[in-house]
């Protein structure tokens, strides 16, 4: 593939990543309460005030990310709205004298930050560390990073040691159930927390870390052959619906955190494994030969999924499949998974983008419609696609650099 | 319209309910363990073992009443099958121990009974106490009856006096809301236990019946211009995505509950009231100009739902319209109903029935296509189709007698 292909897709990166960072900047603060508007339609008008915690976690992340590590974003706008969202986080967050702890979080907020939804799961409090963690590096505020950690012990305490104050009731017909989300969020979590934090941190969380890759490495299935988004404790498939569900974005997604972790510790036996099995596999079979684009849902054996969304295009395995196979191509320079990337691009950027107002429709239909048309909503935020843009971007300044 | 459209309808109609029927009673029983498997493919396969509560009452429920008021259903397979699903009910359905009290059911359960899920809400119970009332009528068993009742009296607490023991935490953003499945339920329960019981059981829930009807009509909103699913306990209307949701298929079956107590009632303005805003209003708003079909979900302002199947067609919508119009012509005899209820027939005789192995889809998209091909799945049992079927034979054989 020549320069010049590389060059074009930085460029219109380049440019998406521009546009979508002014489409949140614009419509999505709440200059009144503090927070993120995260439910904006199409032309940029918020349709609904609630405030969902993982999303406003998410956003302050990415400001902050922005900031920190790309010289155009090193602005004060976009170091104050993240500081607007910490700080709303900091105040609103954390429910009080609900079961849970003084660490758990809600899962929904009112504009003005009364808990509304509270879930039984750790998600809420990863995001929450995820933001105080990268708040944290571009303020100095040491207190701000000593609370993500404290939180992050909580959450370990909740997955690997009793989940019980969690709330969720423990029932006779329940299996337990190694659920790929948990393992990968960990994973995440580590590495946030550990980047550039020298030995000592690595070491704190070194255990850690190879138990979610472990765990997530427990969903290659059925002799290597797929990729099972639930699996027993044990690592043993499991019954019904649940154990041959497939959900390909969700794989490529954790090819690429597995190659991140390969790339840091060359080890290529895990880059090898990362490839052949979480991203070339759910490639493999979640991409819909008839009319393109990944499929949300699978189930090993070709039953229909039960999720009525099963055949609808989402924006964010797409975002998840452009990550992978860049990365896979950066670490290999495998030209195979350059032409991957490039196909996925083509159906990404002729789909999602919307040319008339900005930012990027999130769920198409099976044959590519846009059937939903607003631009955030209670599970799309200022995330997977500038979270995608960046990594891109990155990845081909660093292409473009070596192959000068 | 003719006495030989009306033949015609009744024909078809007679023929799919007998092929449902037949359906269900050789791919759903489990001889096994008991109880029915709902999770059953194209063609009759079950591709998952769980066993949903709220598809268990109902299926006993239909198997019940179809035995004891259609001649040709009064068969013993059918009362045995009925007989052995409310056995399984009442060894597994109810949750010991936990917290609910004594007369908490499970949402799901393995196949040999093991509680799986638990929802923090009454509608288990509600098709637990459906299906144990009418199986007690066919068995004569008081017990059973009884049985019924009293977890009736502990549904009505909850609704009515005190939810605190289903275990949902208060917290201090929620908004209390009238949903409109509860008072629904609850209505439907009413007919259900008065049933031919005479003068005290109309009595004992009178009060309940008359405070169903208010709830129900308190979602007509927009000076009286849609019907909306959730409102304020004052009956005022919610802010954001959740105050705007429509769901014209739940509308119009809470309009042919309001035309059942209007019936039996004489109330003529209930009558109009139910026609005018719960039948044809749902009709007008929610039945897709283009493709034909109602869609699922619709917000009042015409933005787009957050719901992913906003704009699939569902089966089971189609089902409850086919009942509202042909009640609503029953009772009035006004042909531009009976029209309604051809256009609906139509599009759902010509979309939902499998040809090929029986049974309806009940998953449609937006266009029509078939996009879930299983039969019966977590939400799609034995009840809906036949309930909407067997209603609609009874309906035109009324019509029949009484245009000859």
């Amino acid at each position: 593939m020549s320069a010049v292909k590389l060059e074009g897709w930085r460029e219109r990166i380049r440019k998406e990543l521009d546009n979508t960072v002014d489409f949140w900047l614009k419509y999505s603060h709440d200059t009144t309460h503090g927070g993120f508007f995260t439910c904006i339609g199409r032309d940029g008008k918020v349709y609904d005030e609630l405030k969902y915690v993982w999303l406003q976690g998410r956003q302050v992340w990415m400001y902050c990310r922005l900031y920190r590590t790309m010289e155009r974003f090193h602005k004060p706008e976009i170091l104050e709205a993240a500081k607007a969202g910490g700080a709303f986080l900091r105040k609103f967050a954390r429910v009080s004298g609900g079961s849970g702890g003084p660490w758990k979080c809600a899962f929904c907020l009112t504009r003005d930050g009364k808990a509304l939804k509270v879930q039984r799961t750790v998600f809420s409090e990863c995001f929450y560390i995820m933001a105080m963690d990268e708040l944290s590096r571009v303020t100095g505020d040491k207190d701000m990073q000593l609370e993500a950690e404290q939180m992050m012990e909580q959450v370990i305490y909740w997955v690997r040691v009793d989940s019980s104050s969690l709330g969720r009731p423990q029932l006779p017909g329940e299996v337990p159930t190694n659920s790929m989300a948990v393992p990968m969020m960990l994973l995440c979590l580590v590495q946030q927390l550990t980047e550039g934090r020298g030995q000592e941190a690595a070491q704190k969380y070194g255990d850690l870390a190879s138990w979610c890759v472990q765990q997530i490495l427990q969903h290659i299935q059925r002799d290597g052959t797929a990729i099972l988004e639930n699996v027993s404790l044990e690592g043993a498939e499991l019954p019904g619906c649940q154990g041959r569900l497939q959900n390909p974005g969700h794989a490529l997604e954790a090819g690429w955190f597995l190659l991140q972790v390969s790339g840091e510790q060359q080890d290529e036996e895990l880059q090898r494994t990362a490839i052949n099995k979480f991203v070339e596999l759910p490639y493999q079979d979640g991409w819909d030969k008839e009319h393109g684009g990944l499929f949300y849902f699978l189930d090993v054996d070709g039953h229909c999924p039960t999720q009525l969304e099963w055949n609808m295009k989402l924006w964010w395995p797409h975002c998840e499949a452009l990550i992978a196979f860049l990365m896979a191509y950066n670490q290999t320079k495998k030209p195979q998974l350059l032409e991957r990337f490039s196909q996925v691009y083509e159906y990404t950027f002729s789909h999602f983008p919307d040319a008339k107002s900005g930012e990027w429709f999130g769920y198409l239909t099976q044959e590519g419609k846009v059937a939903l048309d607003f631009k955030g909503g209670p599970f799309k935020g200022f995330f997977h696609v500038p979270r995608c843009l960046y990594m891109c971007e990155r990845m081909l300044d660093d292409l473009l650099a070596n192959s000068d």
